[in-house]
C-alpha cells in the first residue's frame, strides 16, 4: 500500500473522526477513549487486532500464552489511564487449518487471563477466514481517583517507569534466534523470554498511581520508551529528557545482548511489549509516590528523566551529551 | 477445522463468558450486550469482523458502500435493541496490495453513514496483514423507554417484521451471477442490488418501536427471517408460527426469481442482510403500534405470524399446513 500507516491515522482523525460532541469526554489520542454522562463516572474503551505472523509467531508462542496476552494487551491500556478493566469483546477469524485443540488452549488463557482480573467476556464474532486474525475491545471504569491522560505533563515533572525495559524485545531476539528451540539456551533467559510470551499489564499499580493523586500524565510502553514516551510529550506540549544511566533492566539483559549481539540501548528505548508504565510527577512529589506505590503494593517505581519545555524525547549520556531518540515506528490508532 | 462455529460459540458461552456480574445487565446472546451502572441509563455494545471474499466481494461492491455497509452492520445491532448509537472503534488489517484510492473511498463511506447517524469514530487500531479484515464495534445509549430485548415473546403475540425480505439476497445473486457487471440488467432491479450493497438499519424505526411500548421482543434480520426469529424462540421459551402469503417483498423479486431461477421462499425465510426488524406485539395492541409507527416517521409494518406455546420457528402455508423452518445457518457470537 503507499499509504503509510501513519498519514492513514492522521486522515481519520482529521476527516472521520470527532472529539467534542455530548458524551465523548476524550476521543482518539490516549491509550483509551473515554466516554459517559458524568465526567466522574465515565467508561475506558480500547481496541487492539493481533494478525497471525505480524503480532505473533505461532510457531513459538505456546497458545495458551498468546491467549492471555490477547488480553493483556489490552488490559495495559486500561492500566494506563489507572482504570479498572471490567468487559472483554472478542472477534476472531479463524482459518479453515487451525486445529480445534490449538483453538480451546488459547481459550483456555483468554478465560484464566479474564479471570485474574476479574473481567468477564461479553461478546464478539466468529467469523472464517484464510488468516488468523484476533480483535479484542475492553471496557474499563475510570477510577474513583479521576483519569490519567496523556496531556497533563508539566515543565519540571520527573519521569517514571514502572519496572525494567527491554525485556521483551530481547526475549523475542532469542525465540528468533532459535526459531523458537529455546532447550538449549540458559535457564536464566527463561524470564526474558516470558516476559515476551507471557506480558503482566500494570492494572493494579496503575490504579494505585491514579490513586496517589501525584501523577501529571501516564501511557503504558507497547511500542519502546522512546515512542511512547514522545507521544505523551506531543499530546502535553513538552520534551522529555531520559538519562541513560537511570534506564532499569534485568540483569541478564546485559548477557543476552553480548551473546546475541544485540545493542542493549535499543532494547531499552525502542523494544517494544513491555506493558510496562511511563509516568510523570511533579517536582517534589516523587518521595509521596514511591512512598505510596510501595505502601500500596510493595510496588518500586524508577526515575528515568525529566520533563523540560520544548518537544520530542531526548537521551543523556553519561558525560552529559544529548541526543533526540523521538522514535514512532509502531504505530496504532489509540 | 473440525470445531463447528456453533460448538465454538457454545463452549465460549458455558467456560468463558459470564453473564451476572456487577454492572454487566445483559451478556452474550441479544443483539447487543448491555452494561451500566444502573438499568435506566445502560450502553450497549456489539461488534462484528467482516473479512474479504466472505463478508463481501471487492469485485462488485465499491468502496465506498462497503464503508457505508461496515457501519450499517452494527447500527443494525443497536437498532434491534431500540438504542440510540453514538460511538464506533474500527479495526482494521491492510494487506500490501490494497490501493490507497480504495481506502480512502471505504473510508468516506464510513464518515458518510457515521454522520448520517450522528455517530462519532473514537479508536481503533490499523494493522498490516494478508487479508482484509474490518471489525467493527458500536457503542449506543438506551432509549429512556427501555430496551428490547429477544426474551420477552409470549404465547398469543403478534409477529411483525418492518419491512420488506430478501431483496438483499435476490441482490447478491444479481451480482454473483452477471459477476458483478449488473449494467444490462434491468433498471429496476436496481433496488435490489442496493439493498445488498448499501442496507439501511432501522435505527429510527427500532427507537419508535420502543417508545410505543408496546414490543415484547425484538431483534435483527441479518441472517435471515428463519434464524434470527428461531433466536427470539429460543431466548423466550416458545414457538412462532410464520403465514407463508403474508411475507411482504418487493415487486420486483418475483421477476428476478424467475428469470435466475431462485425460490422466492428460499429469500423471504433464509436469505441474510436485510437488516430489517423482526418483533413481536403483544395481543390488542397491533392498531396501537401500527397507528404509532405511522404516525412517528410514516413507517410501515407487517404483521407475519403469531407466537404459541412451544419451540422452534414454523411455516403455514396457504392451505393451512405447517412444516418446521427453524434455521441456524448463519453463526455469531452476539
Amino acid at each position: 500500500m503507499i499509504l503509510s500507516e501513519r498519514n492513514l491515522i492522521e486522515h481519520i482523525r482529521k476527516n472521520v473522526a470527532a472529539s467534542s460532541v455530548n458524551g465523548l469526554i476524550k476521543g482518539i489520542g490516549d491509550d483509551c477513549s473515554v466516554f459517559g454522562k458524568s465526567t466522574t463516572d465515565a467508561w475506558l474503551v480500547s481496541t487492539d487486532m493481533l494478525v497471525d505472523g505480524i503480532h505473533f509467531n505461532r510457531k513459538w508462542h505456546p497458545p495458551r500464552l498468546l491467549g492471555r496476552k490477547s488480553i493483556a494487551v489490552n488490559l495495559s491500556d486500561i492500566a494506563a489511564m489507572g482504570g479498572i478493566p471490567r468487559f472483554f469483546l472478542l472477534s476472531i477469524s479463524l482459518p479453515p487449518w487451525l486445529s480445534s485443540e490449538w483453538l480451546f488452549q488459547w481459550l483456555d488463557g483468554v478465560s484464566a487471563m479474564l479471570s485474574e482480573y476479574d473481567c468477564v467476556l461479553i461478546g464478539g464474532d466468529t467469523v472464517t477466514g484464510s488468516e488468523l486474525n484476533i480483535s479484542v475491545t475492553v471496557l474499563g471504569e475510570q477510577h474513583p481517583a479521576g483519569i490519567l491522560y496523556r496531556t497533563g505533563a508539566r515543565e519540571g515533572d520527573i519521569v517514571y517507569v514502572s519496572g525494567p525495559l527491554g525485556s521483551s524485545a530481547a526475549g523475542l531476539e532469542i525465540l528468533k534466534k532459535t526459531d523458537g528451540d529455546t532447550s538449549s539456551s540458559k535457564n536464566l533467559w527463561e524470564i526474558l523470554i516470558n516476559a515476551h510470551l507471557d506480558p503482566v499489564p500494570q492494572v493494579r499499580l496503575g490504579q494505585v498511581l491514579c490513586a496517589s493523586g501525584c501523577i501529571s500524565a501516564m501511557q503504558d510502553i507497547s511500542d519502546g520508551l522512546a515512542t511512547d514516551l514522545s507521544h505523551i510529550c506531543k499530546e502535553s506540549g513538552v520534551r522529555a529528557v531520559i538519562y541513560e544511566q537511570r534506564l532499569p533492566s534485568l540483569p541478564v539483559l546485559d548477557e543476552v545482548c553480548e551473546t546475541l549481539q544485540l545493542r542493549k540501548l535499543d532494547c531499552l528505548l525502542r523494544g517494544g511489549e513491555d506493558y510496562q508504565l511511563v509516568f510523570c510527577v511533579r517536582r517534589g512529589s516523587e518521595k509521596d509516590v514511591e512512598e505510596y506505590v510501595k505502601k500500596s503494593g510493595d510496588f518500586v517505581v524508577h526515575p528515568v528523566g525529566t520533563i523540560e519545555k520544548g518537544q520530542g524525547v531526548f537521551l543523556e549520556d553519561g558525560k552529559g551529551d544529548r541526543r533526540e531518540i523521538t522514535f514512532q515506528g509502531y504505530e496504532h490508532l489509540v
